[in-house]
């Protein structure tokens, strides 16, 4: 009985995030309100202010919710594994109104007054962890420290999809996850890694359209 | 008499776009009024709109201001000049406000109903341009494209700006541009240029500095 009504809370704390992540994705911060939220949830206010304090609270639940939407269901390892998630990162937010909430609210959070830095340091853990792996498997050069460039990628990968909102609605975010990892690459892998790494837009496929159900093939 | 207007004109526009810098700086694009931006420029509201059609126009002309605030008063060239560009960049975002309120107008602009990417490509032209002069030089490893390469400093100095800001409200900002640096020039500069190229902060310092005058030595 317990352990069923704690499931429910949780659904029920999933759904709120998700329809916050959609008002805020269209909407911003500033441009969403409690009540936009509560009526696409299909939820009261006494459900909300349960689980959330404030609009504030609810935002920094969205902004961290970021790099779980991204679920590594790879067989890849190491650098290949992180190249695969910054295709389909790039790929997902084009589409994904939580990944794509997250990330429009955690460039915005100076005009609600909020400076939290840990969407970033998440991304940066998932990145680090792939980092070290590759590092354990001889993959990358000497004197590269896995959490230096796990910091530089985010920082790339944070800037390439503002300058790709601004100039193309994100249209061109893969093919500037292609340029970086081909600019990048030779300088921190091993020749026989960077020959092997596959970089190419269509590995985020399988996930990346993993909603729709597969077509027959003709 | 005719250019002497001229110039009172541009000077009048140059004290706006200062003006309107400093109080977007401090409360963002929707905080800032218009009387407020008057108040600090000392001027009348006709003054304001015989330059500037609206708020969100003044905003377009600080955020496009960026590049201009960096002259490259530098003897270096080619890859040295764009290490140098990037250190003074991230010294004076610790403190110039028309240079801070357009790195944070560039990153609001979807509240306001803006999209421009300008601020973007001006910055990458700026790099175009000393990375031509590198590659003329024969400073880049072959296959290496000046604008390819351009595009992603923007993109990586774009995010690591908004990653410090979170994080250290821009104190470890030189820091993060040193290790993109180190990780990145091994795989595009040719190895004797990797050897020789300075990537230091206190290379920022004499024009970082520049606005205060030279103290006497002790």
């Amino acid at each position: 009985m317990g352990s069923a009504r704690q499931e429910r809370a949780i659904l029920t704390r999933k759904a709120l995030i998700r329809a916050a992540a959609e008002v805020f994705d269209e909407s911003g911060f500033a441009g969403a309100s409690i009540s936009r939220i509560l009526q696409r949830a299909g939820m009261t206010a006494g459900a909300l202010y349960f689980h959330f304090s404030s609009k504030e609270d609810l935002a920094k639940a969205v902004m961290n919710a970021q790099p779980g939407t991204i679920v590594p269901l790879l067989d890849s390892e190491g650098l290949q594994q992180l190249v695969d998630i910054t295709l389909i990162w790039a790929r997902r937010l084009q589409t994904d109104p939580l990944l794509r909430a997250g990330v429009r609210l955690t460039g915005e959070q100076e005009t609600f007054g909020m400076r939290d830095s840990t969407p970033y340091q998440e991304w940066s853990q998932v990145m680090e962890e792939c980092l070290r792996v590759a590092q354990h498997k001889g993959e990358l050069q000497a004197g590269v420290e896995p959490w230096e460039l796990a910091e530089l990628l985010v920082e790339s990968c944070t800037g390439m999809q503002m300058y790709a909102a601004a100039k193309s609605c994100r249209a061109d975010l893969p093919d500037r996850v292609v340029r970086m990892w081909r600019l990048l690459l030779p300088g921190v892998a091993v020749p026989a890694v960077v020959a092997r790494t596959e970089v190419n837009p269509t590995r985020a496929m399988p996930i990346g359209e993993a909603v729709a159900p597969a077509g027959p093939s003709d």
